[in-house]
C-alpha cells in the first residue's frame, strides 16, 4: 500500500434521531451545544474548532443529495448509535450533578483499566451518549 | 435549564461493519489509522490526540457488558452510517491520487458553498466516509 496523506482527525460525527426537536432540546439544552445548521433533515451541532455533531432526522437521508456542487450520498440508520464526549476529569462531578439537575438519568457508569470514568446517559431517541474523563484510551490519558 | 459543565470535544466516533478484517484493510491500510485496541467486537483506531474511531462488529454489542468496572450499556446499528475525515485543502489531491492507488473509488465529490471540497468513498461495508477540506462550517474555515 502507498503512504497516506495526512489526516487531521475527524470532523464530522453522526448520530439518527426520530423527532429533531426532542433532539435538540437534550443536545443544545442539555449538553450545551451550539447549533450551526437548521434544516429540515439535519441539524449541525459545534463541538470544538473543526468538530461538527450531526444529527439527522431518520430516513431523510436515505437518498443521494443533488446539490450545485455535487452529489451527496445517501446514508442512514435503524437502531441506537454511540458516540462520546471528552471531559476533563475534574467535570465528572459538574456532569453527574448537571445531568440529575436536567432529570436525565444515568444510566449506568464505567471505570476503565487505565482509571478514567465514563458516564453514560441515553438521548431522547436511545442513542448511547457517553461523556468520558482520562485516563482512557493510549491518547487520551490525561 | 442549568449551566452545562465545559466539554472538550468528541472523543469517539462509531462505525458499524460486517466485517473487521476487511474494515481494518480500510481503515488501517488505506485510510493509515494506528490500531489501539482489537478484540472480537470492537477495534479502535487513533485519529488524533483523545479522538478515536471506533469499529465495532455488526450485532456484538447489542447487548449491555458487564465488566469489572460497571455496566457498558448495548448499542448497534443497521444501516450504512457516515462520519467525516478532516484533511488540510492542500491534501485534497494528495487523497484523491492515494484512494485511486488503493483501487477505493471515489463516489463523489462535492464543492460546499463555503468554498470546501468533500470527497466521499464507501468503506467495505457501504459507510460513507468523508475527507473533508476547508472552508465548510462555521468552526472550520480553513
Amino acid at each position: 500500500m502507498p503512504t497516506p496523506p495526512p489526516l487531521q482527525g475527524i470532523l464530522e460525527t453522526a448520530v439518527y434521531v426520530d423527532d429533531l426537536a426532542k433532539a435538540h432540546a437534550f443536545y443544545a439544552g442539555v449538553v450545551g451545544l451550539e447549533r450551526m445548521l437548521e434544516t429540515d433533515r439535519l441539524y449541525a451541532y459545534d463541538t470544538g474548532p473543526g468538530e461538527t455533531l450531526l444529527v439527522f432526522a431518520r430516513g431523510q437521508t436515505i437518498e443521494d443529495t443533488v446539490t450545485d456542487g455535487g452529489v451527496i450520498p445517501g446514508h442512514h440508520s435503524e437502531g441506537p448509535g454511540h458516540f462520546a464526549f471528552r471531559i476533563a476529569a475534574d467535570q465528572l462531578d459538574p456532569w453527574r450533578a448537571h445531568l440529575a439537575a436536567c432529570g436525565v438519568t444515568l444510566r449506568s457508569e464505567v471505570t476503565w483499566p487505565a482509571g478514567g470514568t465514563s458516564l453514560y446517559v441515553d438521548d431522547p431517541d436511545g442513542n448511547v451518549v457517553e461523556f468520558a474523563a482520562p485516563p482512557l484510551w493510549a491518547n487520551f490519558m490525561g
